[in-house]
């Protein structure tokens, strides 16, 4: 057995912004003996599922569920919509459009990017000149990130949806909701968007393994005239079988165990309380960054993510060499700084199963990670945090949404 | 929480040939808390299971190891060494070799199907009298299946081997282990496989949702030159990121922690007594299927199945029917015939997490489901099992293999 | 980590009589994290396990739940109502019996042990004789095993109650249904128990770790005037908190996790099925001894217990060198001969968790090590037992009791 | 199912002074089916689990385990050593003592309490006075608590042994370590302690259900001639059947893999770093106190104990509308006052399985909640707190002790 928490003593505190902190009864819920997965406890299972992550993405149209991580939707959305050499055209949020830009280079389209400084949103204005140049419709589809990652900035979707409508554009919308999903308001359906593409092991509290495809009538049609080669992600297969409650291949049953119970706990709370708790923690956080003198990495804050933060460290500092600090004494990990940003920020995760006190310890434990580390930041960061909590417990209308 | 064994009382005995019975130390391993998965903890879980995993293949090579279930392997062994219109030479040795033809198909190649009866193994002098025909080498690939799932006939892939060498034809050879891989001695290095796709519920003992390619040089260069479109399956940069016990995307780590505890038992069992075991349960089943005066579908001994015995129904009988009867009284799943032999077989599994007296209870659900079905047959197969495994049990040489 | 399974593979099978085969949703349920012991979520748990363990004893009184094994209610039943030198009857159905007696004199109780052949259950006639002769009521209590987990025997607790009364005698009625609670038919208020003792690990297929005592007001009322030095035991304390949902001291809150699952359990099948599959199961246990020409420790069938089969070894042959074989070749625990009947009985368990099939490989096992022991029996009897099976399989009338 | 954390979110923070959060690899061993009690997987986990906890006593002499929680355990050091009428000399310490006090009376044994404030430890002067006026030695035994949970106050234990000793005096020593073992430094051995008794949902991390007394040869010696009447609790035959590693009644299986698991996790972080990871977490912890301005408990620095901190209500708030607010608002549950204290303080648990970010979150909820009640106090506690694990950290030589 490996060791999975060099730490003696303690939960490890998981604060990168995914995989996140998986619940015990989601725990439980997937430790159960795998079942025949053509068997009538299985159908049973494969309907309730669909069912409810609909509800998740804010849809009545299909979900097509991958025994697959995240990853693997990004090229389902792209494989299943798309033909070798169509133009598509994306926006640089940061490393994680970046890297969905790379993949679609490399599956034969030819992508265009649309320059961002990974400290804002998506430019839906742009979005909407660039298409309105496009007279000849060569472009077809919009990629954008709603949450990036690696920044903590959410972009405006349904802004982008008015801005391919305003350019009267037949663009398809293609949104990743990767570390949105169940913690950021989304609305497949009411905002328009064509594929949302999503995964499992951030809001929804499951390890990672499953991926998801939400998807329009729009981008069905566009997948019956799609060339790209695709068999593991088409989805007239999926789809078709998935009325039954079944899979056209082995579905990833245990996973599946699990997202029952995360989406019955969601349901539970409630998603617009799930996305004010999101907002409560978020605004907290930033509190803290505040109270330390920091600068928090997304500029616009109409776009600070209710999932993450990124913290930008002081000139000649290195965010790793405090990351390693925090994690070593102090037993949590957060999020590095990824490609462009490495080294010179550091990221808090604060979705998922989550609550007032365990931020508290995430923000101690950055507090005094940057106090070893020697990082110049003014002490207090955390009474503020604590200020910010005890004013929204102070007022349950607020905390319920 | 959906009710996940719908009989009131005692463990379901799930015989099918795959997902296969998860052992309570696997389930417990998977049920630990997630980690990051750029960690110093994730990176030795990351070594371990990757070297771990070599041994299983019986390989020096690398495997990579994919967040994604089996038929996800079958499209990666194709995308990553082929291109476009490339011929494939494939054997109908049932249902799954069929599948995999069909992806071919889907992803743009030409494949062309030597066609077998779904009673014997792969014809490796078929294979060997078409390559020989083939003096330009358009055929790039030869696609074989080493443990046909749906009809528990086993292939001799060191003929088929033998016959690309014979014909000296440099077809790479693609192998299909996803229901033997840990349950039938496999070489992959010994039988010189260039790339063995296999997945993670059968004899690994796993929940499905990782799946594997044991790749050779010779795949690894193939790749360099392949043209079919890829990302999520590309293996440079998957065995680049494993150097180090990371991966390029989010691994499915919880299967991991189950992965590094699986490969934990079959070392301790030695593989070598893990293969005897299996034969051990499988001819004790056949002993059981001649008892009752029933047919096997393979009719090749060389070529039963270690993992599985598919039974035929006596004319005029429904497999189906017979299943269903089982499942109600019994609480057992057994395997449904598949497209050709749909209704007219059904498949015991007797792979994975598995011992004597657990077998015995699946045997005796089969006799009394016959009985119940009023399907026509001999009483006593489970008499004859129980001499098979009592003669083994009594000669504990044969035991260790 | 200690091995708890030192067989390589498959699951071992628990078929002494207790403790049973704990199903996996118990094992999940008591797998949370411990809360509270005076906090609002274990009250709801306190309140409910004390109104579902009254259902499983049928009786309307209260049920005395403790953080203790079975021996301690045992030692609870005498504490709580008798004084020292007080006289007790007690009938000598085996080996439990005999314990409990040897407890009562240690308390300082004065015992008066009827004498039973361990092949029989209680005697109620001679109970009701020996009271008749006790004019005097100086016997104090009458104490007796509702189901002897030594010997497969089950006593007419009815009766006992009925030959009390027709002797108008005032003595308490004190019985142990240890291995027959959630197992076997058992009435606590009709039959006019006082106190009714039993423990987790068996019928209600919990891990050992609590015990009961299910009382009369009689009791209770006895209970005021007893002298024996009681605190830990002391019902007065419990019941008062109980009132609440709490406990006077710290309970075993994770074993009453399990608890409230395995109540759910039982009631879902519906006791009078529970009851009605432990006599299916017993029956059909029977079939295959009578099968193997063997003897069954009980001789009166109206007293066979529907919880273990106790099997008497061939004269010359050791129960105990052909148990081994069975734990070291089929990964089978099966139940020894205690004290007097040592090595020369086996007990088969077929109580609790448990289904057909796992019936079926327990009868295989046991018909395959009589042959590796070299025991002289005939073959068979699994075969009778599958037809056993199989006949209440086609009357599901029968099978739904 | 109940619902055992009816927060919708996050974990409990369960910072009552035990039960304490019990390790994910605890409850993940203690998750594995029951095995035979009598077999030799089990005898195997009885031997380890005898020879562990004795280390964590610090003793060589026999440790007994009882399937029962820790107030069995109190009764077990008297009923095993005493006789009806004999002196006890016992030390009010807090309610716990008042409680063993209570149940010695109830035992039949005249019990002597010396007074005391419940804000210090044990007077060993006083007890060394009293035994040197006792010419006659018709004290039989001093019972004195080592760590009282209801305070937080530490006594010292060595000079208990000291005055006793000095005074020349025969009585045994009984000492309550529930709240301390495997938290705070304790030596059976080297301190001359007769009886230790202790429990296992405190420092050792796991869920209620099993309690121990470690005994001296002249306990054992006192047994032989004790009258008080005994047999669940008997050490003699447990301590004979231990020798085998088996137990005479059917032991706690699955608390004693729990055990196991605890004491491995003890060893490995080493059990001198163990005792001085508590301090540490004490000694934060008043730091908070202090820096809110509010009163510690226990008045003498040299007996604060490591495990928990009381903390005392300023006059006119209530501690348990406080604590309610807490619950409600941040997931925590927190000590009560305990009779004569009750609503006067509140106490905050920080031993078992714990790090510096729980604490920093516990502490965190602790100043939102007393801001949140209305509670006089100054803000900044927890920065206090901060400060004191920062410099710790900084000096690695002292986490390590």
């Amino acid at each position: 057995m490996i060791r999975l928490n060099s730490h003696p003593s303690g939960r490890h505190f998981l604060q990168i912004p995914g995989p996140t902190n998986v619940p015990d009864r989601v725990l439980r819920a997937m430790d159960y003996p795998t079942i025949d997965h053509r068997g009538p406890e299985f159908q049973q299972l494969g309907k309730k599922v669909l069912a409810d992550i609909r509800k998740v993405f804010q849809t009545a149209q299909p979900v097509v569920i991958y025994p697959a991580s995240g990853t693997g939707a990004w090229e389902a959305a792209l494989v299943n919509t798309l033909s070798p050499g169509d133009n598509v055209l994306m926006f640089e949020t940061g490393h994680f459009a970046s890297l969905w830009k790379r993949m679609a280079d490399k599956l034969g389209l030819v992508s265009e990017f649309l320059g961002g400084d990974w400290r804002h949103g998506v430019d839906a204005a742009a979005i909407g000149a660039r298409l309105a140049e496009d007279r000849n419709h060569t472009i077809k589809a919009v990629c954008v990130v709603h949450n990036e990652t690696s920044t903590g900035v959410t972009s405006d979707i349904a802004a982008v949806r008015r801005a391919i409508d305003a350019a009267n554009h037949p663009a398809l919308l293609l949104v990743d909701t990767i570390s949105s999903l169940g913690s950021v308001d989304y609305r497949h359906d009411e905002w328009g968007v064509d594929v949302t593409v999503s995964g499992s092991q951030k809001g929804l509290m499951l390890p990672p393994g499953i991926s998801f495809n939400a998807v329009s009538a729009k981008a069905i049609a566009a997948s019956a005239k799609s060339k790209l080669p695709k068999a593991f992600w088409g989805w007239d297969e999926i789809i078709e079988a998935n009325k039954n409650g079944f899979w056209p291949y082995t579905p990833a049953t245990n996973l599946l165990y699990g997202l029952s119970e995360a989406c019955d706990m969601l349901f539970e709370e409630g998603l617009p309380n799930v996305f004010a708790r999101h907002k409560r923690h978020a605004e907290a956080t930033r509190a803290a960054v505040h109270g330390w003198g920091l600068e928090i990495l997304c500029q616009n804050p109409a776009e600070y993510s209710p999932a993450l933060t990124a913290v930008v460290m002081p000139e000649g500092h290195s965010a790793d060499a405090f990351r390693k600090i925090v994690l070593e004494n102090f037993n949590m990990s957060l999020g590095q700084g990824l490609s462009k940003v490495s080294g010179k920020i550091f990221r808090i995760g604060h979705l998922g199963d989550f609550n007032d006190l365990t931020l508290m310890g995430t923000l101690a434990g950055v507090e005094m990670g940057l106090a070893l580390a020697k990082v110049p930041h003014q002490t207090g960061g955390v009474l503020a945090a604590m200020e910010s909590l005890r004013a929204a417990a102070a007022q349950p209308a607020l905390r319920a949404a």
